[in-house]
């Protein structure tokens, strides 16, 4: 049996104020260390021996897979860092708060830009200080590969590639992997391991900070999936984030 | 002109006990941490953008590179861990007191224990719960390469194949590249790097959390070398460290 555990980072200080935070490299809460280290624990409970890790190229989702695996005591296995595990990009709506958003646009329009499957915010300009292309760490990616607003859609896409070429290859090979990532980039990779449709999938929420474990046979045929932790509290934790979207 | 930065882990929960810790996987003090977030303040002050560290398979050396990272936004780089860039294997006096075990054998022969080039202290059994063949994260390396005591001579030739094989390389490739290790195992690198002999080498203390800063031409030749910080302050540090086998 081959099993992957996905993480969704623990609280950031934009979760917090409930701003559209996509690329934006925002720290973790100490709410959000909290989750990181809980879910270490969680994971380590249940007899975990991840090989090799995964996360993005974004600071909370690193910092809460360098607290899970200090609680784990496995700070010591290779983590691979890849800009194609970063969160769905927001295009224009990065920095701006999502209750606001709502009230000036309708909860309807927030919730096509925040759940549709393929319609993207606006773009970014090019030379918008927000942009990938204005920050150090995107310099040596392709430019043609960096979003400057994303789908869920487009953000699938550019994951894939990823999954096949890296991720995949590494729980064939070694059987126990973690990746420590984001709601959408998450929803991706779920989306293509339960063949979910565009439907369906835009409605999934992650709770932060909750293992969500995948078993595998030997030939990478999913045979189950769960969140590991309490059941009632996840369910909390995903209405909480589905309701992020409402006025106030 | 390329650069390499050694800096030594911050304070241990061992360092702050005076216990010999070699290959013991001790945590960092508060305090430590926050050495470790200074000196990424100096290194980033300073204006270095690495593009890839180098650390052990310890804890205190891995969260010194976590929060160093984290502090000059650089949490994305890539990160390669190996047990050869351990701290020196202290045998069977792993966990003993420095100021006891100087009282009981005698300032001289702990100063022989800790800092002769060649004399180690006595082996551990292969099957002391402190050896590393008991150990869950050495499992892969071949057992014929794991230490159950070491010299410095022995430290130092444990560490160079992987200086030549990985760090070498990547400084040669990419100029600029930070490692994050301990006491004995940066001793060795710094021999290696300024040809030190083995009678002057036991004697370089390097104060923990201060970036040790080397330069080199294009071609890997030595230029200068050089303690990043308050003079004052570094000379202090390593006054300290030189004291620590002295009886209370």
């Amino acid at each position: 049996m081959k099993r992957l555990v996905l993480l969704r980072h623990g609280e950031s200080e934009w979760n917090q104020k409930n701003l559209f935070t996509g690329w934006t490299n925002v720290d973790l809460t100490e709410k959000g260390i909290q989750e990181a280290i809980r879910a270490g624990q969680t994971l380590k409970k249940e007899g975990f021996h991840f090989s090799r890790a995964f996360t993005s190229y974004l600071k909370r989702a690193i910092k809460t897979l360098n607290y899970a695996l200090d609680a784990m005591d496995l700070d010591w296995i290779p983590v691979e860092k890849h800009w194609r595990l970063n969160e769905k990009h927001y295009g224009s709506l990065q920095g701006l708060n999502k209750a606001e958003t709502a009230e000036k646009y309708g909860e309807e329009q927030v919730l096509i830009w925040r759940r549709s499957y393929d319609v993207p915010p606006a773009a970014l300009d090019k030379d918008d200080p927000r942009s990938p292309m204005c920050d150090a760490r995107y310099a040596a990616v392709n430019p043609d590969e960096l979003p400057l607003t994303e789908s869920l859609k487009e953000t699938v896409e550019r994951i894939l590639p990823y999954w096949e070429s890296d991720i995949k290859p590494a729980l064939d090979r070694e059987g126990e992997i973690l990746v420590a990532a984001h709601g959408n980039s998450l929803r991706a990779i779920v989306k293509h391991l339960k063949g979910i449709s565009e439907a369906e999938i835009v409605k999934l929420n992650l709770p932060t900070g909750i293992p969500y474990l995948f078993e595998f046979d030997d030939d990478l045929n999913l045979l189950r999936d769960e969140f590991l932790g309490d059941p009632e509290e996840i369910r909390k934790l995903q209405e909480a984030v589905a309701n992020q979207g409402k006025k106030k």
